[in-house]
């Protein structure tokens, strides 16, 4: 019945933003047609939907069918397998809207689902379970966390005046939704010269009260002022910079002000290490050198960009490359979204859609 | 009655673009509560809306109401005064949904049909009435065309590769829609750079027949290609330089050719004396340095802007000045639209609404 898995997605959306590198699902329990359970995972390390779901329906999971938009694990992570609880708990059908492509899982749970006699169904709403999760399907590829570039711009491309005036590109309603971004990722990624620039917060700041993201700087050099936002508040909230300093005074002036340090290497390890810490998505707020390396790198999976309806003309471009063409080979982004954000635009775009080879 | 000036606006909206300087306007003419004639204004110099409506009415239109979206002309021009007819034909009421601000009318029409006894009420559905004709509002004004500028870049602001490959920076929806806005102005407007790099037709090529706006160039030096798309079809249709050059072998070999010359002086000069020709909406579609000079004279009116959704990088920005600051002292265009088209982004941005004085 495609009104539960329906009903199954929209309880999966509503933990957005705060299930880190986890994909977001959604459960329904569903006896004589009459929804008895339902669940959503809402955070890294906590039950998953499955689990909200057959607690909520108790005895009544017996004889049930049950709905979820993820095949259910099969393996020991931080939780127990939810395929088991299924099993343990006298299901007769689930129904599944994909499959899960982590190569922990990728059908063994729907394996032993049917060697325990329960009937599996698999593919109802399948392209709008898949829709929940660009995150989650990218980085089971790369590794790396889903990478959100956030730029503000002129018309022209540009992040500021020659004179250096930045403040402020865009008006009060952009600058709003920029901290509904970072309300929404694990982890804010800038260079040493936006901290220095523009000392940046880097925190969200909204009505409602939210999760805080990692604050990520690159800074080879250790060049983070200690006069910062970011190293004033890094006691309360961390702050990791990844550095190639190996002078210990400063190293461990920044760490008795509560900053993590970091070895620096390559752009795509320090993306690496941070998928590994458990940072899912990751929001980028940099100047044009990094936004460069990481556009040129093809790092980018998904481009917020606002721009303010104007033109400032100058040097300060976002981007510092230069492509040698043809340009039928430069690579576009898909277009999500076009809209008016107060008197600006805010355009959102994606790379091409993960393509995760389904393991059956 | 709402429904009759609304319909009157919808008569207007068919002849957009074919009107030249002169407004779009719409009639109804309504007896015993039955639409018995409407109109609208077609084509300069040809009749007004009111004298459609009046012609359909035929004998109907005494005693009638008669909804008109802009005040009846009081005036001899091309026609003779819509007022004078009205009264002729016995009108009873006349329904005005704004005063012409032109200061040949501004109201001496409404005058002139109280002072025959007519009823007349002015102002209903204004704000619908008055964004029928932004650019005849707007050149009432400035005595200059209504400019729109046409741009298509890459989210860098870049309009070309520094190699020079410049097409097609936009796919091919955008470039269609850019015919549409061709044959939806009475002009085109380059620069002898684009002639030179791109040797563009300018004319507006769709499937259904469509009036070709006139060609303009400004080219000082009189450097325009004899092979160039435009000097070739100059015969068949119009092509007018605007040059500085007294090379008599070069003026005379053009104008053999079909084209047009005229003195340029300045960019202002120039749109006055289009607008004195008859141009009411003119389309920009040049090079930076045109571009540039026509955005910081402020003569941009509206600006429909493709954007592919990749960045190019290098020095082709379509914008080459430089502002001071500070940033918010930048004049902003407002957004009126937002869409995708194909892959592509499109923004149509107006300069602030005109403000006419009403003169009451």
């Amino acid at each position: 019945m495609r009104q539960y898995m329906q009903h199954a997605i929209q309880l999966a959306k509503c933990a957005d933003g705060q299930t880190g590198v986890n994909p977001l699902v959604g459960a329904v329990v569903v006896k004589d047609d009459r929804v008895v359970g339902f669940g959503a995972h809402l955070k890294a390390g906590e039950p998953h939907a499955e689990v909200h779901a057959i607690r909520m329906a108790g005895a009544s999971a017996f004889g049930s069918t049950v709905y979820v938009t993820l095949e259910p694990c099969s393996h020991h992570g931080k939780t127990p397998p939810c395929a088991d609880l299924l099993i343990e708990s006298g299901v007769r059908r689930v129904v599944i809207a994909m499959e899960d492509p982590n190569p922990l899982v990728a059908g063994r749970g729907i394996a032993r689902l049917k060697a325990a006699g329960i009937e599996v169904e698999v593919g109802l709403l399948e392209n709008e379970a898949r829709a929940l999760n660009p995150a989650f399907l990218r980085s089971l590829e790369t590794k790396r966390p889903y990478v959100i570039l956030k730029t503000a711009t002129s018309l022209d491309g540009k992040v500021a005046l020659d004179s250096g005036d930045s403040k402020w590109v865009t008006g009060t309603e952009a600058r709003l939704d920029v901290h509904a971004l970072r309300a929404n990722v694990d982890a804010v990624l800038t260079g040493i010269g936006t901290v220095i620039a523009d000392d940046p917060a880097l925190t969200a700041r909204l009505e409602r009260p939210t999760e805080q993201p990692l604050r990520v700087v690159l800074d080879r050099e250790l060049n983070v002022p200690h006069a910062s936002q970011l190293v004033r508040t890094a006691n309360e909230l961390p702050v990791l910079v990844y550095t190639t300093s190996d002078d210990v005074s400063r190293r461990e002036a920044l760490e008795s002000r509560g900053v993590e340090l970091a070895d620096y290497t390559t752009l795509e390890r320090v993306l690496e290490e941070l998928y590994a810490r458990g940072i899912g998505r990751l929001l980028v707020e940099a100047g044009p050198t990094l936004v460069t390396s990481l556009l040129d790198g093809g790092y980018i999976d998904e481009w917020v960009m606002y721009q303010s309806p104007r033109v400032f003309g100058g040097k300060a471009g976002f981007y510092r490359s230069n492509h040698d063409g043809p340009l039928e080979a430069i690579e576009q982004f898909d277009v999500r979204s076009v809209e008016t954000i107060g008197n600006d635009i805010k355009l959102v775009m994606r790379k091409g859609e993960p393509d995760v080879h389904r393991n059956r």
